[in-house]
């Protein structure tokens, strides 16, 4: 995890550009410490409950990256008359409107970033639509701060080729700044140029005009960023450990105590270059097993198999009682599933970092 | 849920079969408590934190239905010496003999259920094996307390007529007391039969030899249950309440704060005969808005969509701000999301219960 932080945060010096992670990965007071330790500017955050348990740490920088909905601006409100710089983002007349109303009643002002839809894959206006000036100059007339405009180009998971994954880091840039010089050119202030998915943030090879990048899974990657092509087996710095529970000698299944329950519903490596089911078999010092994947889940029951051929012996292969790792395909899937990271240092000890779930 | 609830335990009743839920769907005190009170005997757990969990709060007879573990077995003596009746489950020679020497060794027994496979679904052991004998034998003369047999027709929930889910009731239930008759007739007490899953609990006509039903999800049911054929749409008793934050008008497409962080990544109504995508969508006081339900899922935003035709005026069906329920595909992978459920009664008034997860 610390390696993974420090590749990031060199990626963004090398780029000159501040690092912003996202925490929603995590959700744990440690790994973003350990993140801000290593030079972050700030954390992006999907949830306002992960806003007023990041603030309660001291952290006061933060970006809520979802479009706000009306009912969460008191929320909202609340945090920043505590002392939080949090940034809130829209991307539409109505909720711009409705958060200049919101601050005119209180008589308060939002930092409102506007996102930029670069890829289609989600929300955000277009660097080229009319709605980008009509929400620009809507906030800045209101008196609200235009911090800038920020964009997440997310279908760069779909991608796994470095060509490709360039492509769509400068596709990302490109329209992010382009949005950022139409606000600026119709008279809105636009300091802030804010673009990142991880594996556009690793793909990048130049960011003129950008301020800032935000990334998240990197922090302990995962299978499905594996088949990306943007990390190795061994980078990947979360797995669950399982213990062997039972056999189905003749199917060639070995039964182990993590199902769905541990690994999440995540199957985000089926339509990948490679499928690993629920996820990848270790040994437990967390050396893959070569073939071996989580073929099928239950609630709290896993099935390990042999995905090339079915392996007969199985049950002498892994014994009952016998411990194994499994690597995520969506660290963050996998993470919400624990209310405690067990973390091992250098020397192998193990302390308990708490991380936290819900809205 | 206190009509499926209701419902479930009259089933039962009419069988002539004590029920023993399943809580691993609700993890909640007050759910348990509301199907004990509806006549339930004793609670089927998934982990042993839910066994400390419900037994903590009042609920002694407490089946832990995942098999066991050795490195699980002095928490689960620990529960036994404070005076929780619970059982145990194991479907192998070598789990048997561990308990056993586990038992000698710090003068204890354990009332153990032999877990019996009786669709090739997962686990247990196969009605006629010679291996269920070893295993009987071995426990009753270590001097355990074999409590008897259990299996989970899991692969119920792939089937979707009547006429196939009676089936496989009948095949779950032939199967279980086939496997207690042969105990019994090596001279290994059996006194308890237990069979179950939703599906094959709401199917059954008949349970002859059998004492126990086991059943988890019918008490929120979900839209997997309604596409086996066990539930109407109106009995799903679990919703998530989103908000409209954007729209992608062109696409036909309206953004909600609901996303897999809530509805779980469970998709498990891609392979029946409707698929709901991560949802089917509701108005907010739970009716159903056919044809409109979550196409795509990122961590925090939701895609809504018509399933039939691009609707290209959702921005007027959904206007920003508007207020939907979503029914999930399977009720304990959404519930697990949440550390709380916000329960409304009969007038409409809220009242939160609280949940836990992890192990």
């Amino acid at each position: 995890m610390l390696r993974n932080i420090a590749r990031m945060q060199s990626q963004a010096r090398a780029l000159g550009v501040d690092l912003r992670p996202h925490v929603k990965t995590s959700k744990c007071i440690e790994v973003a410490r350990a993140q801000v330790a290593a030079g972050a500017r700030g954390i992006t955050v999907s949830t306002l409950k992960e806003a007023e348990q990041f603030f309660a740490a001291g952290m006061t920088d933060i970006l809520y990256a979802v479009g706000i909905s009306a009912h969460r601006l008191p929320q909202a409100l609340e945090l920043r008359r505590r002392g939080c710089a949090l940034k809130i983002i829209t991307d539409n007349v109505q909720s711009a409107r409705a958060i200049a109303e919101f601050a005119r009643e209180h008589s308060a002002t939002f930092d409102v970033m506007i996102e930029i839809d670069t890829d289609g894959h989600r929300s955000g206006i277009e660097p080229e639509s009319q709605d980008l000036l009509a929400v620009g100059t809507l906030l800045h007339e209101a008196g609200m701060r235009v911090h800038g405009v920020m964009t997440h180009a997310g279908s760069s998971y779909e991608l796994d080729t470095p060509e490709a994954l360039a492509a769509m880091a400068e596709q990302e840039r490109a329209g992010c700044v382009r949005a950022a010089e139409r606000l600026r050119a119709a008279g809105v202030p636009c300091p802030v140029v804010s673009v990142g998915s991880t594996p556009t943030a690793l793909s990048a090879r130049d960011l003129t005009g950008v301020t800032e990048l935000r990334a998240g899974v990197y922090v302990f990657f995962d299978l499905v960023m594996h088949n990306v092509g943007v990390c190795a087996t061994d980078e990947i710095a979360l797995s669950v450990l399982t213990t062997v529970i039972g056999h189905q000698r003749e199917k060639g299944w070995a039964i182990v105590d993590a199902g769905w329950m541990a690994m999440s519903r995540d199957k985000g490596t089926a339509r990948q270059k490679v499928d690993f089911g629920y996820g990848q078999v270790c040994d437990e010092s967390g050396q893959v097993i070569s073939g071996y994947v989580l073929t099928g889940a239950n609630q709290e029951h896993g099935i390990v198999a042999c995905t090339s051929a079915s392996d007969l012996q199985i049950d002498q292969r892994f014994p009952i009682g016998t411990r194994l790792r499994i690597l995520p395909n969506h660290a963050c899937a996998t993470a919400a599933q624990f209310p405690q990271y067990q973390v091992l240092d250098e020397n192998g000890a193990v302390s308990a970092w708490d991380r936290f779930y819900g809205w």
